[in-house]
């Protein structure tokens, strides 16, 4: 297996100077995954890779604090950094069975993000292999999917890369026999109590007996082949995307009449892109509605309100906006329109405001003491305002800055991963002369917010958890609110 | 669910004139879609819709004949011409399981192919629901497929319609009961033997009720998705065919050079289409050989021999081609080169042979008895034989002809389905001022054999039932001899 891994996998995957953050939960995967990749870094130092390890302690579970024991004690002998943060399950209490793991899971993969930002990592490896990758795509198929979901788990994706995601399950065991590596196992996977767990624990097996054993094999390919096709159709996209894209007022998304003859596969993805520029759903739009749009067949008075959305179909073309409209100002993009704004570096401290000369505008990240002792604190004509995690905060004091863009900047979304900025603001149409001209809140290269634009999936404030303010606040009339 | 189908399906399924061939088994499905195609065709005669009901008698299950009457009856009260057919279980006695019930469907395919040509049928009409469509696409899944697998049964292809695709088998039950229909049961689709009954019978009920209540609308809402970017990615495929394709001798098949720097989606699919022209096998080349051949990125001086196929790359491009030169002439196109060959129009007749003057050609259709009584009869130099369905001729008698091509020739090919001679020629890359001037065997303008280039899945003999052989003999130096 490391054979395999070192000849024809890892160097795809983990480039020379690579700064990997190993997400290691103390089972069999993870234990081989950290065990692989610091075999490689060590096997070869010319490779100048360097390793950090992160861990998520799941109160949850009695046997946690044996893993993160685990966990730490393997950090220590191998003098790697090691990582570990707390999932606070009491403040996902209201979320069962499913969407109580989907939760847990979304929160890591931030929590990951944001270790990585903070320790300067380029990679986060998990430890996903050939049976998780069947479980996703059989999960997604159960649940109703296309070609993009049923691409299944990507092998290396932004800057996520999964080593392991060819092996079988057995083949790790194997491994760890091999290496004599202490794990965990971790009861609450071994309980076909979630949808996935079934899957893995009922669904695969029964299939793998009566109708094919190479199964997950087989699975693991067709989602190598529809990735083929996903990647392709979305570049397709893209490119159809900028043909059609029609910026419209009030935060509406249009596409040209025209778009009507794109054939299904590429019409009904820029139908759900644009709808998800609208809704923020990650999905966009259903097949339903997608299937009730194309029947339209872009006839002009054509219009329907669907969830969260609302469509017409005008002269110009189709036009999807929010169903309601949202206050006058209220979170509109601000831009700066003093001459050379790239100067602009501000250092955002907690508990304090700054006047940024020139721009008219106030920006002041706020406390929630400082929030409660004044009512006006976050409200006021043309005030945008993004909640954030001040426990993240306080990791990243003195890093937090208020600026316009830099080359290099990324912004990272929950379930897409990590754009660049150039990207986003392609997206939504922001000519390029502008764009340097769009105030933007960031730590390093990492943008947490893009006031009127979009909010990172980074340094979100969680239920119960101590929160920062970061108001922005207009004080003359001297800059514009636009909206997406 | 007559409703549904006469407003939003059937009007885009069933053009004005139209002339449907409907398959009916005498099970519920087929009896209720031929009731319901019998109702739109009455319903308003304006359309001008007429139909022919084909059966297929499998003599391998004793309710057999109950079946038989069941649809005679029915044609019979309703005034709608029927044909029956014997499947000779017995010449596939060898072949078991899944492989007998494929080779049966293929029969049946072919069967009907042949009965729309005879009685001019412009469509054929079966009777897949949404349960056919789910097993399907599982049934894909679990041996392994890619998007063009995962897409499923197509509600329009060619000249097949299926009308029921969107219906549950329930769906069909009620309009049975309701229109007091009479159905035979097919007692062997209730016994979990083969892979596709186990699917519909224990998997998907078990599906249906752990994972997902709406499973089966879920896997049509995901066919349908699949089919939508299949078919853009095979159209785009086709375009880059157009750009990459070069002509080898000894019908090897290759692809300039350039061709590696295509995406996987579309790369992919050019080698498959490159390989199956050489080895005639359905799908190609498998994954493994793709990857294989990817990972090659097309550096002159690899070579590779794959099952059936030979592959190696040049400084010119990658060529395909069979692993053994196949014998001099035998099969090769016959291309007439002299003046006027659309005058070109020899009516055949069993027995009897015809030379083609100023062609040096003679063409001869024989009988079994023939052939004993001459051992020359299909072994000379440069001879090529096609071996034919007699009874099929038989039932052709008088429209079967030596011609050169006609606007509207196609050909049927098992497992693709018609395609036209245009795109026949064009894929074998035939400069068009050639292809007038290739020989072809027909029956009226359905294409049944292009001497060395390829012959139509449609009238193929069977073990044990009566042949005729085509024999096409030079007689002087007077034509070329080919190869694809």
């Amino acid at each position: 297996m490391f054979e395999r891994l070192r000849t024809d996998i890892l160097p795809g995957l983990v480039p020379r100077h690579a700064k990997i953050m190993v997400a290691v939960s103390g089972g069999p995967d993870s234990m081989a995954l950290a065990h692989i990749l610091w075999r490689y870094m060590r096997e070869d130092p010319a490779r100048e890779i360097s390793l950090v390890i992160t861990h998520v302690h799941h109160g949850a579970r009695k046997e946690s604090d044996q893993e993160v024991k685990l966990v730490q004690q393997m950090a220590e002998s191998w003098k790697v950094p090691c990582r570990i943060h707390r999932f606070d399950a009491k403040g996902y209490a209201k979320a069962t069975g499913q969407s109580f793991q989907e939760a847990a899971r979304e929160w890591r993969y931030a929590r990951w993000q944001e270790d990585m930002c903070e320790e300067g990592c380029t990679h986060l490896a998990t430890a996903h292999h050939l049976g998780d990758q069947a479980e996703t795509i059989l999960y997604r198929l159960l649940r109703g999917s296309g070609t993009a979901g049923l691409a299944g788990i990507y092998p290396s994706k932004d800057s996520i890369i999964r080593p392991l995601l060819t092996f079988t399950k057995a083949d790790i065991f194997q491994y760890c026999e091999q290496e004599k590596l202490p794990y965990a196992i971790d009861a609450s996977n071994e309980q076909p109590v979630y949808v996935r767990n079934r899957i893995r624990l009922q669904l695969i097996p029964t299939l793998e007996r009566d109708y094919n054993p190479r199964l997950q094999e087989v699975l693991g390919r067709m989602g190598e082949l529809l990735r083929w096709d996903e990647d392709y159709l979305v570049q397709q996209m893209e490119t159809a995307w900028n043909l059609f894209f029609l910026k419209g007022q009030d935060q509406s998304v249009g596409l040209k009449g025209e778009v009507f003859k794109e054939p299904a596969a590429i019409l009904s993805r820029l139908l759900r892109r644009a709808a998800m520029l609208v809704n923020q759903e990650r999905r966009g739009l259903g097949y339903t509605y997608v299937t009730k749009i194309m029947a339209s067949q872009g006839k002009p008075g054509w219009k329907q309100d669907l969830p969260g959305l609302s469509v017409r179909i005008t002269e110009e073309g189709i036009w999807f906006s929010k169903p309601q409209k949202r206050e006058a100002c209220a979170g509109g993009s601000l831009v700066a329109d003093t001459a050379k704004p790239s100067c602009l570096d501000i250092p955002l401290v907690l508990g304090s405001q700054h006047k940024i000369s020139g721009l008219g505008v106030e920006v002041a990240l706020l406390t929630e003491e400082d929030v409660a002792s004044s009512a006006a604190a976050l409200d006021g004509p043309g005030y945008a305002v993004a909640v954030f995690s001040k426990d993240f905060l306080a990791r990243t004091q003195g890093s937090l800055v208020c600026r316009t863009r830099r080359e290099g900047d990324k912004i990272w979304f929950q379930g897409v991963g990590h754009k660049s900025l150039k990207k986003v603001f392609q997206e939504a149409k922001i000519p390029a002369a502008e764009r340097s001209r769009y105030l933007l809140i960031a730590s390093g290269n990492e943008v947490l917010w893009i006031p009127g634009l979009c909010r990172s999936g980074l340094c979100q404030a969680e239920p119960n958890s101590p929160k920062a303010f970061c108001v922005i606040k207009p004080q003359t009339g001297h800059y514009n609110l636009n909206s997406l």
